[in-house]
């Protein structure tokens, strides 16, 4: 070999490790570099300080919605936007939201205690004493003014009301009282009222974010006896989130509205929220048989259900007005794609002065926008459409972004690329929720952001930290060993809701959280004092999710193919299509067992006769179920999947992608919605996310089987299996549509 | 076919039915009806009522050893026997027993509380302010006046003192204070004294057998906050039970003594047990780190583990008394073999009135004794002899028991056929614990004797019960399709210990509970009241008991072949064997695991690191040890436990089992003893089964091998397998021997 072919080779072996190194999904290799400067330009100009400055600002005074605060707050982040160089303005809604006119809980007998209702104002907390604080109450309680028993039903979930059939407990006419926890708050008033109870308390118990957790404010950060969690109990999972009044329709200030009494997201049953020191004379005074142990919590007493002797009074009316809701919409238009829109968001109003939910996120969030304010400056324009939220109303019932939806809901399903929602944030791991088709894109970026306190990238951090946390060998080695970020899937919570279970928008939830646990969750106490102290001491985990959030929001706007990977997709339906036939197995193995047991008189002599618990009644048998066109419809997913992949990896390598495509890549999740929507609710009409119809937040993944199986109505669980695999067929022609377009 | 060949032909199907019916393990068919009518007339001898009456008499006043109602209870004991027809006579031994001189606990800083150390009256329970009563105190504390800065150490075991060092915190020098529960209350000294401590608290934390559990004391029987845990701190599972200062022999009067300062089984440092009432003000005084969540108890405080800020004092100063212990033995004579002795114990002496500990399982004791001296008037008489024993000072560390098997331990290696013991005893269902060739045994008496309370046997209950209560199809599937009784080895905690433990003799420890659920434990409030009213209302349970014993006891007593059943034995030790396969196994991946997370610093990454925690340091690798010496014995095993099933059977069948034959199967478990006993505990000779080093009372199984893996010395593991294979081929060389001379 000649010296110059020796030289012509090693350039070769230089130029591939350069070209291996210089990977960005997305992004032809042309642009890889232009894409990292503007990112790593974008880091520069973010600042812990200014965001410890702007949750300081945004937090000074209590700024729920309709409050002189919030529309001040409003103003305010439409300023900075317009300050920043963006376009931006206030869309207002008008939508219902109860504040309390009458708030009485006492208890008549076997002796009398008013509740105070009040959490106290602390000189360590130079927030805490402020005027204009919302009340401690739940909003969406009906009004009422009830008297009755008193029944401990542990956190008020279906499967404790089936403890308490068996113990010979009815709540039909009584009022309850459930722990905060473990579901979101609505579901408790709602099974309550389904179960024919006439009034609910709902209490911070202080085994779940009090003193059994650590120290109590403001030693700690945990929740003390006074703190109350505020919270909306509006009935989201059931029936839809945003304004009561107009669903699927922005609540304009001249939409057609429901009547409110008419309204299928409203409770009918009065509901409380009430702090630890209110609950315990209550729950000390009740009698009548123990609790199960397993229900037990953390107040110095011996739980038990009640038994009669102990009545509450229970009386609460509402202001049902209608308020302004202010969403702070800012944009910059795409220099190329200006109707392809890279949306990101995160809520502004408080229950009380929420430093921690909501305002750090919105912090970061904000802190984003400056930086992209002053890449703008530079020169820069990016491809896509920018577009960032600051939304309003979010904790009555996700309000502000609903209405918003709804209301550009067709201009959306054209135009959004993507939605990226974050909300209270933290110190510790970042975590990533969202739809599967953008897992790697998400992968990508969480190996390459560096954690703050260790310096090794976020994904490198939450995964140690996963595998050291974990108990088992084998728990632990499978976390170890992973090397890909795993994305869970939506349910509700935040204000992706409606983006993606209503209108199809591909979207994702992230934050940090982990080493910033408290108890202060809508309380007076989530202030920028307790934040300070507690959460995200030099605010540096806003910085990192303003990186993390960022980097999502400028690939995706400047993307030359967007980087939707629908081979993961096809993974995890296939994983969740796997559990669903698992969990038929499972639950027809046990109600067989089950049967068994009861049919020979197992349980007659297996409990404690003198308990006097009733037998369980025998279930109908678990029939076999076909699945097939479910399977079928996964291996042609598979080849439509592999196939796009292909087209997909081949045209960034030759530079070669269109617009067309694009779109069609981002409008693709809407191929999975079911324009009728999932049984007996319209609204959600995403196949494969919902939150759970008794979890609330907790997602249901494919929730038309899931729920039907779980649920023993086999007929129905049958026809979804048809109506998934209907959609997953229909997407997956979609997708060779576009595999074929690109060719 | 003739009528008549029919008829014989039916006859012949017939008498197969009955012979099929009639199966008495041990028993030639002859033999079958005479043992049933036996035990037949023996039940109808047994009173609910007479036993609630000996429990009402035996716990009217405080008996503890050294006592005047402890003599008076072994006086009376001795009285009934003799009444009844029985040989008796009092065996007495000196032993060591301290009695508190002085007991003061106080807090000095950061402001000063001084316990109670006292358990009130409550006009609830007519004992509770008796006088006699031992103070709270355990017996064995050494003397000590120590003050230091108080460290809460959770329950105080090898694992907690793990986080604590990772915590970067050392109790050398330090008082610590730990939650009764979870392990022998002797260990948790032993290991603070291991790691520096110079004091140690233990109290009973309301989330274990107080409020948590249920309504307390007098409402409830759950433990109030004043009730105390008495209780010995002996040394017994490193050391041995028994008197402390005679190690291996008797303590007569004159037997050669240690002196008490060099006993091995006593602690060097004081020990207090306190009531959650004394232990609230320390535990709210201690600050520093916030305790691990799982260390948080049942107090409505953040716990803490202590930094230093909080100072206590404990002196403690006891009387050093040689008492006398007495033992109740009493015998009937057995017609044909008046030297193989059928053993059953229950202790007498209790921390104060102990109507549950032990006198509910003395008085169904004393039932089964009176009931057999009717079946005596009757002119029956026992072919073997039966040897009932009444032991004193139990509770101090198995003195009686103890002594008493040293004592006598040459003639009982040859005499005693097997020891049956029971304890404490109360409404719920069978446990059974011993040795192993007498599951199937036990199995047949379990599914004879019938249940109080749902009338099927205590077999069927006690298997519908832990099936129902199982979580998860797969394991309430096997319990529910489980059709043997199970028996667990036996660990340590009462009388048994010394006949299994230390002489081999086969033994059995049973009784009821699981519905007589409480916290009395070892404190005053452990009386006739609370027991009638929640433990064994109409003392059933103490019936149920004296047939399931009384029953074993016939059958050992009048069985043509003794029941023993080595096949089980073979199949437990191969379990066994599996077992610490399995555990070096999953300790060789762990290690591995570990030591990968922490070379790459995965605990450095995944840590809070605000928290300093220290990372673990690098273990060694577990190496491959070489099993098959023990897997070879095991073949060896199987045949030779085979054979003798065989040879046994067909003897059984033949009528024709003779005296000698019946000897060496009660002998055959001295097989299983290694003369030089455990390593570092000389005193412990039973190769299959010894109370755990840091378990206390919880069983360790083929401990030699087990507890080596599991402190890491591989040496001694390796060791240890070589010793338990040649006791495994020695007993299977004795079994060959066995089957030889019966064919």
């Amino acid at each position: 070999m000649t010296k110059s072919v020796i030289t012509i080779l090693m350039l070769f072996v230089l130029q591939s490790l350069i070209a291996q190194t210089k990977k960005l999904t997305g992004f032809y290799e042309k642009n890889i570099d232009r894409e990292l400067s503007l990112e790593s330009a974008f880091d520069k100009n973010l600042s812990n300080i200014s965001i410890g400055e702007t949750i300081r600002t945004l937090s000074a005074e209590p700024h729920h919605i309709s409050s002189a605060a919030d529309k001040k707050n409003a103003e305010y982040i439409l300023s900075l936007f317009k300050e920043w160089g963006w376009d931006a303005k206030i869309e207002t809604f008008y939508v219902l939201f109860p504040t309390p006119q009458t708030r009485l809980l006492e208890m008549t007998s076997p002796h009398s205690y008013k509740a105070i209702l009040k959490e106290p104002a602390l000189k360590e907390d130079a927030t805490s004493g402020q005027t204009g604080q919302l009340p401690t109450y739940n909003a969406f309680s009906a009004d009422g003014d009830v008297t009755s028993d008193l029944v401990f039903v542990n956190y008020g979930l279906p499967d404790d009301y089936e403890i308490l059939d068996k113990m010979g407990v009815d709540v039909k006419g009584k009022i309850v009282i459930a722990k905060y926890g473990r579901s979101w708050r609505g579901i408790k008033p709602k099974v309550a009222q389904e179960h024919g109870a006439i009034g609910c308390i709902i209490y911070s118990d202080p085994a779940d974010d009090g003193y059994f957790e650590g120290d109590v404010y403001p030693k700690g950060p945990f929740r003390n006896e006074f703190a109350v969690q505020r919270g909306s109990v509006i009935d989201m999972s059931a029936a839809y989130p945003g304004d009561p009044l107009t669903p699927g329709i922005g609540a304009t200030k001249d939409a057609k509205r429901l009547e409110r009494l008419q309204s299928p997201s409203l409770l009918k049953i009065p509901v409380l929220p009430i702090s630890y020191h209110d609950a315990t004379p209550l729950l000390e005074a009740l009698d009548g048989q123990v609790a199960p142990v397993e229900w037990h919590g953390g107040l110095p007493i011996a739980y038990h259900i009640g038994a009669g002797n102990t009545k509450v009074h229970l009386k609460l009316a509402f202001n049902w007005d209608i308020v302004q809701c202010y969403d702070v919409i800012a944009k910059i238009q795409g220099s190329k794609y200006p109707d392809e829109w890279v949306m990101r968001g995160n809520h502004h109003d408080a229950w009380v002065n929420g430093a921690g939910d909501p305002v750090s996120g919105q912090a970061a969030m904000l802190e984003e926008a400056k930086s992209i304010g002053s890449l703008l400056k530079t020169g820069w324009k990016p491809d896509r459409t920018i577009v960032y939220c600051a939304w309003d109303g979010e904790e009555p019932g996700l309000l502000g972004s609903t209405e918003w939806v709804e209301e550009h809901v067709k201009e959306l399903k054209e135009k959004a690329v993507v939605y990226i929602n974050s909300d209270a944030n933290g110190r510790g791991f970042l975590f990533v929720q969202g739809s599967h088709a953008l897992e790697p894109f998400m992968d990508e970026i969480a190996k390459q952001v560096i954690d703050p306190q260790t310096k090794v990238t976020v994904f490198e951090r939450k995964r140690d930290h996963e595998a050291i946390t974990a108990r088992g060998t084998e728990a632990r080695e499978k976390l170890w060993k992973e090397n890909e970020l795993k994305m869970e899937a939506l349910g509700s919570g935040s204000d992706y809701s409606s983006f993606i279970q209503h209108a199809g928008i591909p979207s994702i939830n992230l934050g940090f959280s982990g080493e910033d646990l408290a108890g202060d969750y809508h309380s007076i106490y989530d202030s920028y004092t307790l934040y300070q102290k507690f959460k995200d001491p030099e605010f540096l985990y806003g910085v990192t999710l303003a990186e993390t959030a960022g980097h999502a929001v400028l690939r995706m706007a400047d993307a030359d193919g967007l980087p939707f990977d629908f081979t993961h997709l096809y993974k995890t339906i296939t994983s969740y299509t796997n559990e669903l036939i698992t969990l038929l197995k499972t639950s027809r193995e046990s109600t067989e067992l089950e049967n068994q047991i009861i049919n020979s008189g197992g349980y007659k002599i297996g409990e404690d006769p003198t308990k006097g618990y009733s037998v369980p009644l025998v279930r109908t048998e678990v029939p076999f179920l076909d699945f097939s066109p479910l399977q079928n419809a996964l291996l042609q997913l598979k080849s439509s999947t592999d196939k796009l992949n292909n087209v997909y990896q081949n045209s960034i390598r030759t530079n070669h992608i269109n617009d067309a495509f694009n779109q069609s890549l981002y409008r693709a999740e809407q191929q999975l919605l079911n324009e009728i929507g999932l049984p007996r609710r319209p609204w959600y009409k995403h196949t494969l996310y919902a939150p759970g119809y008794y979890t609330g937040y907790g997602v249901k993944t494919m929730p038309g089987i899931r729920e039907a199986i779980e649920q023993r109505n086999w007929e129905e669980a049958q026809q979804q299996i048809g109506v998934d695999a209907k959609i997953i067929i229909r997407f997956s022609e979609y997708l060779n549509v576009l595999s074929s377009s690109e060719n």
